[in-house]
């Protein structure tokens, strides 16, 4: 018999997306489905950006430089240094998506049952790019009762072995939205420079910030050779279909080594780099209507959850999500529960359980994660929903 | 000190690319390069499906499903029944190129330090993605002598170890232009099925066949086990680019396991599964006017190739692509000696040294490989380039 891979077993498949079918079904039976389960954003893409595609006028639909073509490199260097980030074009690779930024980091400076740790919960497709790469992500743990706040250092120093190779930081975070203090990031600056660690920065919500402002890995001092960052336009642009990011560093050997990686694979896709490109040159302020209607959305949300018995939603500083401990027995469960058995007003909701952010087993069984991308209207139907669904649920705590 | 992984290390720079600051340096001394080096299509795209694109009316560049858009598959799965190669749209996973096609099969398939066969020469990148894999190529020689004809059967039973999972096969093949014949194809067909191998079928110049016709993996009668074909768009359509392609296989593990790589990436390229949505709708005949000019460009360099004093070329059946033994003491030398030193009516010629595609050491040293992506003028000043360069190369051995 013909098998498959080990690596192809041990591959988890998208907790987020095994909800689909029941999601099919409800839609099926007419029942409304409030989607808080994914980080698609409803924003409209700039117009701007979707007409660079629209206006394209080459004859040859070419391979791109395996790093992105220059010119959208110079721009790419223009944007960060809008945000204090002083790169060149030459200290940036642009990739197929964040996704891929992520895998050349772990392929790049990562061998075969090297380690790199991440604070829990965390973006779940890390562990798929970790399989590919061989390598083991290491959680500890920070808690809803926090806000999710950065680990205590000592937390730090006790799952750090000569395995150890990297931490990995999501800022502000998918799933929890904590926005990380400049305290904190100088925090991760001391462990990566004391024990000679990667700190591979994934920034893609940076431009979502509501609580003070954004210190990325790149603003800390010292840190050149130890900083990655992995980068996206997807949510910042709402241009996830584009896959366009980048990998971006000042270590010259990491930069080289990712480099073959990229020749291997040719180059990243053309056209999204015209939108990209063109998204450069948007209005200084373009983000604060943005920024204005996720800081509203993440209030009303923040506000009903909080307003429901026994349920806590800390308030997020950044990204477009929150989490929230609900009374509940087992979030799977109760995901499923409310696309299989339940509607309110020939509606329901769809949330992520937070179990799939979580590599501890047995932790946030009660904690889902919502994810602020529909209007806020959607947002109070979604809340009403939920509320006569945390009365009705079988496996309800209070 | 910091230091990256070993894969990073170990892991190839291009072959092709890293002649291309010698070209740079003589393009700023005002010589003209005839840029016969690398697989870059000169046919314009269809315009109907750089139109597709032009024409795109969405609001929000949205994720497309991680197996690419339904639209697609179903559009895709109409292509391939034309071609006699029947698959439902449930049977395909759309890649960002053909690259993450080859990439997702090695994941799925084999596992660290397991052996796929490849006849040699070969696609210089199957190193790159057997790095990631940390799965090991084994190459089987193929000789110019015979135009590069599929290796005995004895030659694979030889390579055959409990480590081998699969054979990789390129055809047409990339670099040598050999189009495999039916009875090949049905020897390879007795070879994964007695020792219960893959077979991954690599057909990205399937369109482009000049003598008798393509016989594709997926033509093979009672290996739907075996076969994952790995396909793309990129030379089909002119459409590199767009980073399309696609991982094909009525192996349902193998497709399951494949998809959660997929999920991981999240989606593929969005724009350009427009573009190739629309290429299935282009008349029968689309292929016949690039096929008469690639033969036109093919019969034109093998022709003049053979006429020079020394030099061998076999006939490649398909493609774009000839290999060319030389009377010249060393490729990586002569190709660099090309741009470096010598220019004829102010134009020097670009090639990609064969030894780029070999991995036994020693193998190639005289050959280059030649990609026929000029028109016919320009390959006849290329080739009058290197017929003068073979007369004066210091390194010259006749």
């Amino acid at each position: 018999m013909l098998s498959i891979s080990h690596r192809g077993h041990a591959m988890p498949a998208s907790p987020i997306r095994k909800l689909v079918p029941f999601a099919e079904a409800a839609k099926r039976k007419g029942v409304k489905v409030y989607h808080l389960n994914i980080g698609q954003p409803d924003i409209e893409t700039p117009k701007a950006c979707l007409d660079a595609v629209r206006n394209s006028d080459m004859k040859v639909l070419e391979y791109s430089h395996s790093a992105g073509n220059e010119s959208y490199r110079k721009k790419l260097s223009e944007y960060y240094a809008k945000n204090d980030i002083h790169v060149s074009p030459q200290e940036m690779i642009i990739t197929t998506g964040g996704s891929e930024a992520i895998l050349f980091g772990f392929m790049a400076c990562l061998d075969q049952d090297d380690e790199v740790i991440v604070p829990e919960p965390f973006y779940a497709n890390y562990n798929g790019f970790a399989i590919q790469a061989g390598v083991r992500v290491v959680p500890i743990g920070s808690d809803i009762e926090t806000g999710f706040a950065l680990p205590p250092i000592a937390d730090f120093e006790k799952a750090i072995t000569p395995k150890t190779k990297a931490i990995i930081v999501c800022n502000p975070n998918n799933p929890t939205g904590y926005l990380y203090s400049a305290a904190e990031m100088e925090t991760l600056k001391e462990i990566v420079i004391k024990h000679n660690l990667f700190l591979f920065a994934d920034e893609a919500y940076r431009e979502f910030c509501y609580e003070g402002s954004h210190t990325s890995a790149m603003h800390l001092k010292g840190t050149e050779q130890n900083v990655i960052l992995m980068d996206t336009i997807s949510k910042r642009y709402s241009a996830c279909g584009g896959r366009i990011g980048a990998f971006v560093t000042k270590n010259k050997e990491a930069l080289d080594a990712a480099m073959k990686f990229a020749q291997a694979r040719l180059s990243p896709p053309y056209y999204a780099q015209l939108l990209g490109e063109a998204a450069v040159d948007l209005p200084d302020d373009y983000f604060n209507a943005t920024k204005a209607e996720y800081k509203l959305r993440r209030d009303t949300i923040v506000k009903r959850l909080n307003a429901m018995n026994g349920v806590f939603c800390p308030n997020p500083g950044g990204a477009f999500y929150a989490m929230a401990k609900l009374p509940i027995d087992d979030c799977d469960k109760f995901c499923q529960w409310l696309l299989e058995s339940f509607s309110y007003n020939n509606a329901t909701v769809m949330l992520a359980p937070a179990t799939g952010f979580y590599s501890t087993p047995g932790r946030g069984k009660d904690e889902v994660r919502l994810a602020y991308v529909l209007n806020t209207e959607a947002i109070h139907q979604a809340m009403d929903c939920l509320e006569v669904a945390l009365q009705q649920y079988p496996g309800r705590t209070i």
